[in-house]
């Protein structure tokens, strides 16, 4: 038997399947992202700490909170930032979940995949930020830091996760990129 | 003059003309990310501090270094690791530009988009961590850590600097992905 002319078929071949992400995981991840960066955001403007400090009217309790650290004004900072693209892009995803059709059209295609980029890697900065200041401070760590450290630390992490679920949503844009290239 | 038939010509059509990156503006930007770190982890690795100490022989001077903290212990590694992907990628498009062709083939372009990935955003952590450790360090500058911290700022800003040229690589290999899928 000949072979099949096969030059039509793979000139009209749908975008490879590898490329084609389903609109509800992109959703699940946008959503994720933003749930992660909430409860980092609100675990460390929320964190405080007593120091007792001697003053002129002897020793006097001060409460120490994030805004103490340049390192946890700039996580909450990025947190915030990150958490109003993620509502964002959450929003533009449930319009393509429910109408089938991307709102923009694809010439936003472009606009999703910078986005992403440059979010998640102000939040991989701000994660960063948040672990160098925190597990260095660790190793003066006493009985009136401990906990203030261990929550800037779970604020972190958080962070990191929410910085994570934002490169993957950065994958999928750039994939998407190439299908709507085809 | 009827309308040409315009079928064969848009399935057959090049790459949009966006996605064409020279091969040499692609080795400059790896060789300018190799460069930025190489400095930076030689600014950071030869940086030291004399501090006085109370011993229980009196006074005497120690010598400070990075690996007294996490944060440059980890700027060092994400430099390192960095430099040799650079380098890596700068053999690979060096030989992309005198052959003409991809080491590898195109089959490698998924592995660039990954790879740039996951070390542009390894190097951004690296370079967050050292300015949220030496940004907040600095508020206790004193005469015997200036030097030290401004040049672990010096040397987290070349990491900074390395980590914007592989974010530039990244966007490049996403491009260059979405060509390869044409």
């Amino acid at each position: 038997m000949a072979p099949l002319p096969s030059t039509t078929n793979s000139l009209t071949m749908a975008p490879p399947p590898s490329t084609t992400i389903s609109p509800i995981v992109i959703l699940i991840v946008r959503v994720l992202t933003f749930i992660s960066l909430l409860f980092s955001v609100i675990i460390i403007a929320t964190n405080t700490a007593t120091s007792t400090v001697a003053t002129s009217f002897g020793l006097i309790d001060i409460k120490i909170n994030f805004s103490a650290f340049y390192a946890y004004r700039y996580m909450v900072a990025t947190g915030v930032i990150g958490m109003a693209y993620a509502l964002l892009q959450t929003a533009f995803t449930i319009f393509y979940v429910t109408t089938g059709t991307r709102f923009g059209g694809d010439g936003l295609a472009f606009l999703d995949f910078y986005g992403d980029k440059v979010f998640s890697y102000l939040l991989a900065t701000g994660a960063g930020a948040g672990f160098g200041l925190t597990v260095d401070l660790k190793q003066n760590d006493d009985s009136e830091t401990n906990s203030f450290l261990n929550k800037a630390i779970a604020a972190a992490s958080l962070l990191l996760i929410g910085f994570i679920f934002s490169a993957i949503s950065s994958v999928f844009s750039s994939l998407s990129l190439s299908k709507k290239a085809v």
